[in-house]
């Protein structure tokens, strides 16, 4: 009978689940320790499995337990027919309405106290904010996606979770690529430097299109991760490089409106602009804010390539306002983006040690920096009526930078795709289409020829991150990856682990558990196989 | 007579000389120790404690050793006649004329050798410049105001100090507060978007009275407490918040020229811009030169938004000498102003863990950070003949960091009020003004509307601050509280201790050093009596 | 004749050898400690000696001992005659020949694989990089030129080394010297503001002509050390600082280009910018690239005021394309000097304290802050057209830079010369012909009078330099002292010692050890005399 939990765990909560299991035999050993040392080891690893008997092992509870958090009302054991519906429930904690809602409607039909009381921990997890620290100390990489070797998460491990679930803010990346490109083959199409190419506008017409399909169905489903999964949403926005990927929506709708083919629409109505730049503005507000103010998130921790994101937006705002024919609004966002463009670009260069997320290493995300210089210069020159010096400061600025990252390039292989590149290669697209406007001005060889090797790079670029993608999406389908940054706990576990060891009281004890947590650091997998055996022994 | 020279020591320098007679005391005790060392250890202890015996004893320079704020009676059990002439001696050490000049003259009277000898350590104190670490781990606060728990200041707790020692140069805050807004209203008076409002010249003009008048107490104070209480004014100077308060006077001299009526001078003449700016330039010199330099007081170290008065001046300058139709000299300040509001600016967006004496959360004195673009706007605008682009993009970034100030207005709360609000303040009003020239250039509802909610804001700002100064000073009367932070002693308490506990021979003796000692660290209120105690059982 | 090598040692390279023979003497003698540990710490040390006999002494092994290689065959002590031939093979790890070429010469004769293989070892210092960490760990001072005590270098220190292996990049300083004076009379000679001075146009051609001669002379000889000493190139150019000094060359060339006297050229061909730009452009994008990617060679770390050497280029050569009627490639230099100019002031103003090459205190390095701005304010005005607001701000900037080092010049005494300070000083001439420039725009007494002091300034300054370089060089003939900072050696000497300590059992030893040790620490100079009258006891 002890063997049906244990089987029951392996299959679909491993990791968690086995924490949680020998966290709470063990603390439970320690009282009866007396009367279990003269057994040998599996002897007692009988006895305990059986005292955990009485225990939680119910997967809501124990996911609590996993936090550091101990239910007070704990479901036994024995009711195993529960089990059944715990798939469903081991999402709950970031689902916006089976916590919530279905609380609040089932306290107003007048259920027992208790069961609310239960449900208290959960709501505490969900109401909580993770400090950014934990990020920090959770994840690795550089965009911090992968889970360090000592941490846990909160869901499931093994299985793949809902899709919503995987369904990150970066996918908006895949939008800023197309609809960039459809900027582009716009600019290709009407621009007199480039008339020797004979670029049909028919190309900006199916991109556009295709950028208006994507974003509306990115969007869609984001909107919905929104609606069902909130706590997740909110994770992503708490997460320190994710947030600045909450801009690539609105940047992504500025795109539409600077690539809308001339077909459809000669000029937009201003009030467009206003509308697009709101959400912007109150983002910046938001976190330029943390920036200065000091807290966890101040630009000398949080500061990494990805906030270029934050900043290109007031110049995509600017170029977009400027070619609508405003003038003060534009200058508002130029002038923002100049100023804190100045101190990221410093802040990033100086690569401070204390930038925790500062990848070592070159990475794509470091195309980011071509991104605002490129343009800021369009747009200076749509303010100024002219790509004057000041366009030409910011757009070889942005080509130096694109050239000393270009001859490096080979320092950007081997590493994994992501989504999020897509938001790191429309820069390449953002650094053509400068380039077409500054040959429109010095229209000779060299420029023309410059403006058809970027636009080359960038097409061939974005091609290849779409066929990449598309296999996968299709062919190897982990194209959404169980989205592990989401997924941390709340407190370190070893902290946990540290403070029940410090409790277990006969040495014998002690020494099993060092060996097995040593065998747990050494690897996480291995380890649940392990217990796992040892279970089945008994 | 050995109790001639500890009398002496308790009247005028108690605790530096407490302090050096411990020393001395066990510096002696080694020189003769082979005479001793056949003694045990309790046997020595007595023969120093005999030693000590004739030392002070009394409790106010017990008071002093132990940091503690005690007693604001027990002054000497013995000798309590000669208490009533300490009143008047113990802020000698921070008086001009008393110190050195008596010294002086009874040196040139040809006093006995031993007094002069006596009061060394006092002068010391006096020629010596405080290390600006003892600033940051004396005092905390984000105005460096209050003192550390372990920590003691040289001059009585317990009692108010004399005026000009409690008189702060953060005064000069109210001039420039109130100038400013003489400022704003001479600019609503006279400028063409804000006909609208009606508002008489005489607003101007009466504000323009009062700052001047303000000036004129304000400096005229302090230029007492220069001559009275040097040592206080270079305490000042040295405190690395403080200091950028130097350049409060000068700011307000400017303000008063810039906010001159136009009923009183039509034009002022360009020799009061030089003979205003001089001292600004110095001040610069010394200020920038040591963030550059690399010594204690370098950016990353010093690195505060009240920085933001030592850049301003800059602008002020510029804004006033381009008005007066000077050229090369209001470009020179800018120029530099520019400089060093960048380096300023990253700096202080960045939050460098280094920068010990940013404070850790918002606070009032960020609103400095509004002052210097929107003056710098203005002087680009004089300068350059039109509010154009360069003028704009400096206004903006000023409404944006206005703007993201603003809405953290909450976390504003709950400070303690000082007299350097006033100066935290005047860039609201700042802003106001900007306001009214760019709605000069741009006039429209939204810029009408602006201006007037802006200037509103500043107005009630600075009448919110004025009623509540004016409850300090009559109501409350702590409008000038002791200035802590001028009166941190010398060094560390604790290292004094560590250092002649090593310096203690026998290792009975040690023992009971370090119980003390520890008994010492766990409380220093309790130590003070049972130190009492155990004096008395000898 | 144990003291045969002893007096060996001490004649050529004392300080390796002791270190090596003490490794070995010690590794050695734990492993038959337990024999030897009964007897006295004079006798254990001859027994040592006497186990040490058979040991490597020559000294070229010794060298790479020191570097934690052994060499498979030792030369024994005993071959006495083979340290004739020695003078010549100790800098042959620096040759470039030497090593590669005769080995590869020797290889295709079919010589023997085991004297290739002994020479590997040395092949592989070749071969490997020191890490920027080394140059920190073992050099200090503001130049990282000086050996810290503890450390160890791999060429002989109590003779002079080959001329080549002496010669710094930082010979080209004096290029920049001259060759700026040559620019600075030919606008004195040239511009309308200075026509009152009567300057000869002669006095251009004979400082350009100097000029061109010290460039032929300056670069042969480097070019030299490029062909035989090919690793002490490749370890200058990994050296923190030296590497700006790279840039020096071509700013000379530029130099040149820009001082060419009207009689010799009125117009130079576009083509020759190209090429002078071409090798400071692949410099920078090597390393801006290496500011920012993060490795050990990242800004935050080796960010130094030379570092304006690498962005002056950028500004240089945007003066003379501008001049010479270029437009878009001035404005890409000027654009990346500026970014770049951006980062670097605010970073060497910050004095982060991660900066490990910032001088602690002033030094005559500083004055390169004073270079970049006001090449910048011509080349702005060049490009411009005109010496407007822009060219105003660059040159006012440089002024109050000037000014602010003036002021301490007294800081900058008691600093070593060497031949670096004559790019340091270039700035001066170059914040000189600026004034001239602004001058010609602003011609009033002051700007005059401006003109003359700082020209007199730079000229005398540049007349001290060069007497002092000629008194250096023909009186104290000191002018090329062994270059330590090339001949560091790859691992760190302490850790070694620590290792070898921790191995070594009896704890009589021990207690010698660590009294040799301590001794060491104090003073290296001293051991090495201790050690030899030690051993000529025995």
């Amino acid at each position: 009978m002890p063997s049906t939990p244990a089987g029951n765990h392996s299959s679909n909560a491993k990791k968690v689940l086995f924490n949680d299991s020998n966290e709470i035999i063990f603390s439970n050993d320690a009282s009866n320790s007396a009367a279990t040392t003269n057994y040998g080891g599996a002897a007692e690893l009988k006895i305990t499995k059986f005292h955990s008997q009485p225990m939680p092992t119910g997967s809501t509870s124990h996911q609590v337990v996993a936090n550091g958090k101990f239910p007070s009302h704990p479901e036994g054991p024995l009711r195993n027919p529960a089990i059944n519906g715990l798939k469903d429930k081991r999402f709950d904690t970031f689902k916006t309405w089976s916590g919530k809602l279905e609380r609040q409607i089932s306290n107003l039909r007048g259920k027992n106290r208790e069961d609310t009381h239960d449900s208290n921990p959960q709501e505490n997890i969900e109401v909580e904010t993770l400090p950014v620290d934990r990020y920090f100390d959770a994840l690795q990489g550089p965009e911090l996606d992968t889970l360090r070797p000592s941490e846990e998460i909160i869901l499931p491990e093994d299985k793949q979770w809902p899709f919503l679930l995987r369904y990150p803010i970066s996918s908006f990346g895949i939008c800023l690529g197309v609809s960039s490109q459809a900027i582009m083959w716009k600019a290709l199409a009407t621009s007199t430097s480039t008339k020797f190419l004979h670029i049909s506008p028919d190309v900006n017409l199916a991109l556009w299109c295709i950028s208006v399909a994507l974003v509306v169905i990115v969007s869609s489903i984001y909107f919905l991760k929104v609606i069902f999964y909130f706590e997740a949403v909110r994770r992503e926005y708490y997460h320190p490089i994710r947030i600045n990927f909450f801009f690539a929506p609105w940047i992504a709708l500025l795109f539409l409106a600077l690539g809308v083919p001339p077909s459809i629409s000669e000029k937009l109505h201003a009030a467009l602009w206003y509308i697009l730049m709101f959400p912007i503005f109150c983002l910046e507000l938001k976190i330029y804010g943390q920036w200065m103010s000091g807290g966890k998130r101040r630009l000398s921790k949080v500061a990494n390539p990805s906030n270029h994101l934050s900043v290109v937006g007031n110049f995509v705002g600017a170029l977009l306002g400027a070619s609508m024919g405003l003038k003060e609004g534009p200058i508002f966002f130029f002038a923002i983006g100049l100023a804190h463009y100045m101190v990221l670009f410093v802040t990033l260069y100086q690569r401070l040690p204390t930038n925790e997320t500062l990848p070592k290493e070159l990475h794509p995300v470091f195309f980011l920096f071509v991104a605002a210089p490129s343009v800021a210069s369009m747009a200076w020159a749509n303010i100024q009526g002219s790509f004057d010096y000041g366009s030409r400061i910011a757009y070889f600025i942005a080509m130096f930078l694109y050239f000393s990252l270009a001859v490096r390039i080979n320092f950007f292989r081997g590493f994994r795709f992501s989504l999020a590149w897509w938001a790191y290669t429309f820069p390449m697209t953002g650094a053509a289409i400068a380039t077409i406007r500054y040959s429109n001005v010095v229209t000779n060889v060299v420029t023309k020829c410059l403006t058809v090797i970027l636009c080359v790079t960038a097409t061939l670029t974005v091609t290849a991150l779409l066929v990449t993608t598309i296999i996968h999406a299709f062919v190897l389908r982990n194209l959404f990856p169980n989205d592990i940054a989401i997924a941390i706990s709340q407190g370190k576990p070893k902290t946990t682990r540290r403070w029940f060891h410090r409790r277990s009281g006969s040495s014998d004890t002690t020494i099993k558990h060092i060996e097995h947590y040593l065998k747990f650091a050494d690897s996480e997998e291995k380890d649940i196989e392990a217990s796992n055996e040892s279970a089945g022994k008994v």
